[in-house]
């Protein structure tokens, strides 16, 4: 099967102009197929204050109200999107920016919730395989959003994580996926504030032992446990690791690889 | 050769969302191979004033500087695109949308002029058929907003009627292209106060005799103007009429059909 990376970028990559070059720079020169998923970054919410429109947010988490689905259309979809798309084609990369409404690539449904309103967010139901796989064959890169919709006319917010999770599972029946969680640490670490502690390999029972022992970062927990999902749905390799070293992570010499075994 | 439309929607249609709608099931119902290319309508102007970015106006056009770039942008690609694409993806049309950007649709160059600066204005240089033919060829239906890009990495503002002209010259080679502007009339009026005194076909010596008789409103001469351009370019017919009657213009019963003799 043909090698496929598909690599999510933080909101602090993106709101740091240098560190998103340098990113962008080793995204373009990765030669297999590849796949971008960008989150959103601070700019939303500094639109959303400018404009005046509060911003709720329950348990960390933002409740998109119909104005913040608009403001994050604009933001996702319109600025960041299309700035990433530019920036990689000035790379001789063929870049093509999607939000899950184009193509139906990604379709979600309202997240319903017995107590919550979350507002406009999506949960992912299906990815388009096919049309993704057409796109990945005639040499372009997409580069998505976190905007999916419902198919009956509503676009939703959703997590960039989450898509590039499904982006892998969905695709790893018809290529060997490696899923790249890029942001602006070195990889998992065993002492966050040092740069050095990066744990070269996790796989099940070293997972176990390091939460057993309590020397993960809660932040980190999830991001873990999604990768362990992800691997048992197909996902050849998880790699988490700093934003500016893509080239290295791909080779396992940098960040923290997450293996089933 | 396979047929084309290639359809521009002006900005009245898309500040008005009841005749937005229609328009877009009409479009949706179009059986043949189709390209919609969207302006940019009020909402842009709008929010430029909500965040005091004063817009600078010279000769009718707007100067596109730092800030305006940035609010078209999020405008254009983000919001009126994706909404445009959920809505088409529910009325089951395989709707994709693209800015210039976006697999390198639309090369253009910022606009140099002895005199003035427009900013960050586009004019185009060329057309990836080859991108867009394959897009199509799988039953998708792209939808651009008039954002371009010099593939140095800056996106450009680009008049939306220019880039529905420039695709249809382009795409002429591959395909019998009818280029249709839509907009809220009914096409080209003898008495622009009167819907009934559409003129049903134009060709060049007709569209002598209506200017020199003074009976061409000003604000349509530039529109024929390019649709006879768009004419010795190899497409084939261009129609100007009203949004909501797409069926109709295709076949000639409503609007304007502008004919090279």
């Amino acid at each position: 099967m043909a090698k496929l990376y598909i690599i999510k970028v933080g909101g602090n990559i993106i709101d740091d102009e240098s560190k998103l070059s340098s990113f962008l720079s080793a995204f373009a020169s990765l030669e297999e197929n590849k796949i971008l998923v960008h989150g959103g970054g601070k700019l939303a919410t500094r639109l959303a204050e400018q404009l005046h429109i509060p911003q709720q947010v329950v348990e960390g988490r933002r409740i998109t109200d119909a104005e913040t689905l608009k403001i994050v259309t604009m933001v996702y979809a319109g600025y960041i999107n299309k700035n990433i798309v530019a920036k990689l084609q000035a790379s001789n990369c063929n870049a093509i920016g999607l939000s899950g409404a184009d193509g139906d690539a990604i379709l979600a449904h309202k997240r319903t919730h017995p107590v919550m309103d979350y507002g406009f967010v999506g949960d992912v139901d299906a990815i388009n395989t096919k049309l993704i796989g057409s796109l990945l064959q005639q040499n372009l890169a997409p580069v998505f959003a976190p905007i999916t919709h419902d198919q009956q006319g509503q676009l939703l917010n959703t997590n960039a994580d989450t898509i590039a999770q499904e982006l892998a599972k969905g695709l790893s029946s018809d290529y060997e996926v490696t899923l790249i969680y890029s942001f602006e640490k070195e990889g998992v670490l065993l002492d966050i504030d040092d740069d050095g502690s990066v744990i070269a390999v996790v796989d099940p029972s070293s997972y176990k032992k390091l939460k057993t022992d309590g020397k993960i970062n809660s932040g980190m927990i999830p991001k873990l446990d999604n990768a362990f999902t992800a691997l048992n749905s197909g996902v050849s390799k998880v790699i988490i690791g700093k934003a500016e070293k893509i080239d290295q992570l791909v080779n396992g010499k940098a960040g923290t690889t997450i293996v089933n075994e």
